[in-house]
């Protein structure tokens, strides 16, 4: 399998620690590419239209996208009810998926602010928006999950780990550990993980 | 159960089409409320850090989001393996959420341009990459899925056609259906299934 990767994406990341708690690391090759949201890396384009990664090309030439199918391919791959628990426990951890999910990409819209356009063309109260998300989100972690999170290694610890990865990556001046103590001694434990350690971004 | 809701919002359509489709509608208490990215609403914030809807508000108190997941524990609530399949082709179904999924995000962030930016700080490259992973994903569907579209009831044919619908609702002026006559049928005649036609979006 070909899996179109860059090691600055937390959603590509996903994908490598799954395939690195399931044993699967080493059936997965690693294709550097692009995500530029305003120009599209052909070879991902003509497999996945919106032109993003991850995407993950099988051994048959079918693809599969984006990362939330990728992550529960290779679980099944692995047996399943592993990284995706099968039953009641699924939704707990389907949701929490969602939540960092939907942080990393107020993150993600925050940082296009300042990427793609010019400073007289930012409007701070969107970046303040998407920002209070990502903060409330991190509220809500620190009141409401603690304890799952020590309790349970699935896709929902694993994208609450690579959203706290991407916001030291990228927005470190924030200080998102402030007045989260708990969220921050579980994001160290974590982060000390081989499947955590070996993916950490890099640009 | 209570689904927090807008009729203009795709995301939230494809919600209540499963439900129809699996008869668990009557379930299923609406409760309209607005999706501003810029101001969350306090209900869903209380229950959904992102504050974006649907939402779904469990009887026993718990919180579902974002739409696959909301979608995904109908099917189960109605025994599983109807609109999101079991075994192989569970993956084309769940690759082909994601194509209609990442086209209607695209679709939003053009429309976000338009409704929270002044004409001077808006940038037309910015929406005319948008409107091309859209277009690009329109072209997709038309060559290489329409016969699974008009073989399938499940999320991912629902998901297109939320799709589909969003475009003749906000963007009738980009003329989707030029170009794309079988696609262009397809959805015709998808949209009169009375889980499509009882929840066509107004504003």
């Amino acid at each position: 399998m070909k899996l179109f990767y860059s090691p600055a994406s937390p959603f590509a990341r996903k994908v490598l620690v799954v395939a690195h708690e399931l044993g699967l690391s080493e059936r997965i090759t690693v294709v550097p590419a692009a995500a530029n949201p305003m120009e599209k890396e052909k070879a991902i384009a003509q497999l996945n239209p919106a032109g993003k990664i991850p995407t993950l090309q099988l051994d048959n030439g079918e693809a599969l996208f984006d990362s939330r199918v990728i992550c529960e391919y290779l679980d099944a791959l692995a047996g399943g009810d592993r990284m995706f628990p099968a039953g009641e426990a699924r939704w707990k951890a389907l949701v929490l998926q969602s939540l960092a999910d939907e942080a990393l990409d107020s993150c993600i819209l925050a940082r296009y602010e300042q990427l793609y356009r010019p400073e007289s063309m930012r409007i701070p109260d969107w970046v303040d928006a998407q920002m209070h998300k990502v903060f409330t989100t991190l509220d809500v972690l620190e009141r409401d999950w603690i304890h799952y999170l020590a309790a349970h290694v699935n896709i929902g610890p694993i994208a609450v780990g690579a959203l706290l990865g991407y916001l030291d990556f990228r927005f470190a001046h924030v200080g998102w550990r402030n007045g989260r103590p708990r969220l921050a001694a579980w994001a160290d434990g974590f982060a000390g993980r081989p499947s955590m350690s070996t993916t950490a971004p890099t640009t």
